[in-house]
């Protein structure tokens, strides 16, 4: 089989989405390496086109390119050689504030790795999904949905101009310069949580309607965001548990 | 004043430094950025040299190098043309070892982004020291310096070989596919957290006498590597904070 020409409008949409950082025109998403490959067919994501630089069994309708052109697409130093564009389910708000809810909400988080981490963090401890605040990275930039290790292609991810969309549940903001801590937060009850960037932290016009939290943290400022953001979660999460065990025997189950 | 030539041994020796990912050939660290020259002042490193690339009243001792040659040595995009030279401060086991040790293990972690990520965690949360294992990324990395936020240079950080060192404490390890979840852990002895790479885990010889110690996640198999480290570390600190209450009032403070 003749490898795919750097001509080819497919390898041109690829090329197009790679560079700029984001879906493709008609709305697909690029999973490169075999483990997100497998992570997009697992979530039941539909699977457009594959690209490879080695014939493979596993990937018969598979397209062929050479390692050269796979490079110029590719987003690692060391590619595997194997590339998907898969179309990710549709996410909405309604799914987000389903139940106890427990959305993240990215607001200027511009590095992709941090952001991909955040959404592995945050469905790892059971959020709903994830807003990103117009200023953060595409969630759908390559670098994004591989640092999220595949968690993009389960949770639900929108992308919102502001919080109105969260107007009806509790909206707590990780700031490392307030007096509540985390451990003083309520996670049982349905709540969005704000990281903001590292360099300029949440934004003023959300700091002052949030519930700051702080990270009980010493001699250091603040921590990575992603970090601070795992943190977060694994305290709501452990919250979440400590309550449903209270409930599960005794008062609130009767409820 | 005339711009340093990038033929001067001061501009040599730091793109050596720079391009291998270490110490400079006599020890010394390269802080890049206003914030992180800043915290090694602070965390009273000696400064060796400054370079800018523009005059700056802060730093009357500093030396001028052209924005090209700046860019040339800097491991950031938008560089600020600011860059020192520091002698971090002599690190020994016996320090990280002290009182009520609480050591991070890096095993085989190799992006310096997540080992900074690690050590800034580790000291917000008292950690005591950090040990890289060989195989793991120079600690001097200045991509890990820099992502350390500063922690590398007011936190112990030695090189071992191998664990011997750490024979006289209690040894954790984290580990996804384990029984035992870290709440279940006793953070509040003297103890060490190895954290493993994410593509490997934790090396084999180690997980064999370790006491493997689960972060309760759901769907994902595991966590980036300093989002990890940093719920382990945080979790750590709420037992100690937990434990050390409890003995002010009450029975431990009798002992």
């Amino acid at each position: 089989m003749e490898p795919l020409s750097e001509q080819n409008p497919l390898f041109k949409k690829i090329r197009r989405a790679s560079s700029h950082g984001g879906l493709t025109d008609d709305g697909c998403a690029i999973a490169e390496g075999l483990h997100l490959v497998e992570e997009a067919i697992a979530a039941g994501c539909e699977v457009k086109a594959i690209l490879l630089t080695q014939p493979d069994g596993r990937f018969p309708g598979a397209k062929l390119v050479s390692e050269k052109s796979f490079r110029s697409i590719a987003g690692t130093e060391t590619p595997q050689g194997v590339l998907a564009l898969v179309k990710p389910h549709e996410s909405s708000m309604e799914a987000i504030l389903r139940g106890q809810a427990l959305a993240v909400v990215l607001d200027g988080i511009q590095d992709p790795g941090n952001a991909g981490s955040i959404l592995r963090a945050a469905e790892a401890f059971g959020a709903t999904g994830a807003v990103f605040l117009k200023g953060s990275v595409n969630p759908y930039n390559p670098k994004c949905i591989r640092a999220s290790a595949g968690s993009i292609f389960r949770l639900p991810v929108v992308v919102q101009e502001d919080l109105s969309a969260l107007a009806g549940i509790a909206l707590y903001a990780a700031m490392p310069r307030t007096e509540k801590s985390i451990d003083q937060a309520d996670f049982a009850k349905p709540c969005a949580v704000v990281i903001g960037s590292e360099g300029r932290g949440v934004r003023a016009s959300i700091a002052a309607r949030a519930d700051g939290l702080r990270i009980p943290t010493s001699n250091v400022e603040s921590l990575n965001a992603a970090v601070a953001a795992g943190v977060l979660f694994y305290e709501a999460r452990r919250q979440r548990d400590a309550a449903q065990k209270q409930g599960s025997s005794g008062t609130r189950a009767a409820q």
